[in-house]
């Protein structure tokens, strides 16, 4: 069978064109701004709505429709009053090491900005989640999450107070809470991860100054220390369209099924 | 500071409603309708779009969008002529596990439905990932993943003909490719997952049965022998209202940064 050698693995096949032939018309459009993207190269801006409408000989809408896809999906970018072509999603290994850890290697600059600190008696879910007590006062250290001086996350992170009574007053915010635990003497046994797709609500749309609706990953974290006792709970939300997530598994795991 | 007990630490923070107090209309219904939800329960039937917009006292619009996104999150489901509160995702381990034994261990039944096999010479793209031989014949299996015969997600397999040069004759395609492996004697050394979310295409739609640009988790994977050896490249697509993936992480990972 003859295979179009452009066909890359990681694409969807035949360019997600339906077998029965018929194409919405916007994903047609789509499909030649994408084909137009490869030759621009990162950071190209493409021409305007009005203009690609009249290229493609289709309504203004059909074109909008087109480009709002690929915005959402990270192809594109909005820029001042133009579009540009966005470069590769950032990837982050699913680990314990930092996200500051993480944007570094990829040659950015990580960067985190404080929304929230505060303390409450830990509620129900939390304790029946993590192990802490009821009602045992609880730190929610609220941080959007910053690559390159770039909005591109939000993580909260829920720790018991006796853990770290001096979170208020000895952390730098802008820095890694891991770090920060590592000089109070406090290390990782293990964690459990769920990782999945949300849209964002309105008020972390406007925290991390994306799109209302925006799919997102969302990542659950629950940790422990050395010794099995409850460490932290963490919400991490990371922009759809800019991040990736990677992880090695080993073949130790039985084969089965 | 006073926290309100029924704040989940997995939900977002005061649900969702911006600092400055301006709630978008739909978003108040939508949270009206979440808090509706809990009292119905899985299956439960919502009322229509019309009694719950005069109910709220707002247009049917209004309504619509924030059933939508509810729709989208995988809280509600179409059935039929109505819409019914969905029950929780389903979560699958990310390991060398199959997706059969991962949806068996939840209680449901797996099964896929063939789409293509077919064969071509590996393309560039292909090579350079796996290190697989450029030209060389290497197969091509999609296939619809079904639980409890509701279709979640579509996979596409490539794997070398010389690997398994008899698998569009041995191999029953509604069975597990993995336990097809093992059966063959070959065993998986390690492989490199991706994780992002991604709209589906028409095409995928179409196969899956989800609405358009519905946000779908990519699953990529580049699986390698015992030997290190070239084994198989994955793109597994899942629907995003259906699916979360859980990792297990181990503190041997130095923390830093």
């Amino acid at each position: 069978m003859d295979y179009p050698n452009d066909q890359a693995p990681g694409a969807p096949v035949r360019s997600g064109i339906p077998e029965h032939g018929r194409i919405p018309k916007y994903y047609a459009v789509k499909a030649r701004i994408a084909a137009l993207l490869e030759e621009l190269g990162e950071g190209g801006v493409i021409p305007t709505e009005r203009d690609l409408a009249e290229r493609y000989d289709v309504a203004r809408e059909t074109v909008r429709q087109a480009v709002r896809e690929l915005v959402l999906e990270g192809r594109l970018r909005r820029r001042g009053r133009g579009t540009v072509v966005a470069g590769p999603k950032l990837t982050q290994p699913l680990s314990l090491a930092s996200y500051t850890e993480g944007v570094r290697r990829q040659g950015r600059t990580p960067g985190r900005n404080l929304v929230t600190l505060d303390r409450f008696p830990c509620p129900d879910a939390l304790a029946a989640e993590t192990g802490l007590n009821r009602g045992e006062p609880v730190w929610h250290l609220e941080r959007v999450l910053l690559a390159d001086e770039e909005r591109v996350g939000l993580e909260s992170t829920y720790v018991a107070v006796g853990r770290v009574p001096r979170l208020d007053t000895d952390f730098d915010p802008d820095s890694s809470f891991y770090a920060y635990l590592t000089t109070r003497g406090i290390a990782f046994g293990d964690a459990d991860e769920r990782i999945e797709t949300v849209l964002a609500t309105p008020r972390e749309a406007l925290l991390i100054g994306t799109p209302p609706a925006l799919p997102m990953l969302l990542i659950h974290r629950i940790s422990r220390d050395v010794d099995g006792g409850p460490l932290e709970r963490v919400r991490s939300l990371y922009r759809g369209d800019r991040f990736s997530f990677t992880t090695r598994l080993s073949g130790t795991t039985r084969l089965s099924g």
